[in-house]
């Protein structure tokens, strides 16, 4: 790709993450601006062949995609507001960090000014952008999202939620919410084995196993989530939570922490106490899916 | 195989997991003896073939192999208190739950009344047994284990962990705690994606993804830990905070339970104030490795 066919792009926020997309720009070979509030940020990625925009409305004018990702949706917000005139016909990837109202309420406003807008979640570390294993994810508009499918593809793994705003910041912090349970799942393991002189990495392994074996087990749970149905057609919760008591004991017994194991319990036994101990897990979705008062 | 080269086996504890484990020594054609406290619970499996003993001691003088599943370590105990005259040069492997240090200390008992014993724990549903999918873990003399390997290979996958008797309630206990965290994160996940209307089908593949992506890095995870040492090679713990305060506010946001993500932030903050906010994730074994006061 050179740069009489490669669609020109701007970058606006040039933290670690900003200037990572930045290069992955200009090594693909897009024309690519920057603007950063602290300038001097754009003086190795100039150097690398960027141009930097005087102001963000430059900034904005300067192509006819621009990515945003800057500290927060309230910076994304200032810097919109600030230049409301330069948004008509151009399109937005707002990478900002957020949560699902944010995204929405900032897609209004950008399709009040006339702008096209779709919001993301980058799943990767800065040193990963450019690379498949960089999942970026994205909300909004599809026929804005397939307009620079290819552009936006430099970058990573690019997938397409739908089109509400909020999915690509609900997807994230699910995802998240999964790295950081299989880590810890991990941790307690670990800790409790170590009691007994087994070594991390003899744990792993074993750890790794069932983790990527339970992961297969999910398409089957959502059947009965969205059936609404959970015959115990493996195991029963009751006989789930008897285990879960053996979990807590154990981790109390070696003085390991017991917050993981005695959370995992506490969920059970208020389904249980719900009239729910003779259905499969999956029935639990009743409990996460509502608040908890204490 | 035939009665004339299959090892007897015992059986003692006829539950739901008891009966499957004795239909598959029968299945596999060992002669199998079988007793249970209210014997009517034998009567299919001696129309299956089973001989049914009239007494405890009977069925333990029956085979060389006993097998115990019973409901919990007393239940063991006060069996064996009974009967331990009738110990000396058998061998015992009580797949019953429990935990380590009543694992260690059956075994110190059965030891001493001349008994050879492994403790064991069963990952699986009674109507997997029989089958590869049943992982049977268990820890003991390897000498004890390897003399019968072959035999319990009609259960399933049996698995031998070490010479510490503890070991095979360790492992349960964490596979345990990792499945339930797969499940539960994947609840939270879909809790969360079905605020914006997304079918739990619809969000499964994403969460299977994640689970087992994650579930690569623990090897190389677990050497940080045995080295001691948390180099920030991917992310450091600070930045995995603030995307974990993201979690905890988009889960109040949109109403659904907060609970895991508020004690994956919890944890992640204790380590921080310990002063590990620059290192990586695996640091926080050293909260997972000790109580929480709170």
């Amino acid at each position: 790709m050179n740069h009489d066919t490669a669609t020109p792009v701007t970058i606006i926020g040039l933290g670690l993450m900003g200037r990572a997309l930045a290069e992955a720009f200009l090594k693909a070979g897009h024309p690519t601006t920057v603007w950063n509030r602290t300038a001097a940020k754009a003086d190795r990625l100039v150097a690398a062949g960027a141009l930097a925009a005087p102001t963000a409305g430059d900034a904005l004018k300067a192509s006819p995609l621009t990515i945003l990702c800057v500290t927060d949706y309230r910076a994304v917000r200032e810097l919109l507001d600030a230049n409301g005139g330069e948004l008509a016909g151009t399109t937005l990837i707002n990478l900002t960090s957020g949560d699902s109202a944010q995204a929405r309420d900032t897609a209004r406003w950008a399709e009040q000014h006339g702008a096209r807008y779709l919001d993301g979640a980058i799943m990767a570390v800065p040193p990963a952008i450019g690379t498949a294993e960089a999942v970026i994810l994205h909300s909004g508009p599809q026929a804005d999202f397939e307009a620079h499918r290819s552009t936006l593809g430099v970058l990573g793994t690019v997938t397409y939620l739908g089109a509400d705003h909020g999915l690509a910041s609900l997807y994230d912090v699910a995802g998240l919410a999964m790295m950081w349970s299989v880590l810890n799942a991990w941790l307690q393991g670990t800790a409790l084995l170590k009691t007994a002189g087994v070594d991390a990495a003899a744990y792993a392994p074993f750890a790794r196993q069932i983790a990527a074996g339970v992961a297969e087990w999910l398409p089957g749970y959502a059947e009965q989530i969205d059936n609404g149905s959970f015959p115990a057609e493996v195991s029963a919760l009751e006989t789930d939570a008897r285990a879960m008591a053996h979990l807590v004991e154990e981790s109390e017994a070696v003085g390991v922490n017991a917050e993981l194991p005695k959370l995992i319990k506490a969920m059970a036994d208020r389904s249980i106490a719900a009239g729910h101990g003779g259905e499969q897990y999956p029935v639990l979705i009743e409990e996460f899916s509502r608040p908890h008062a204490g």
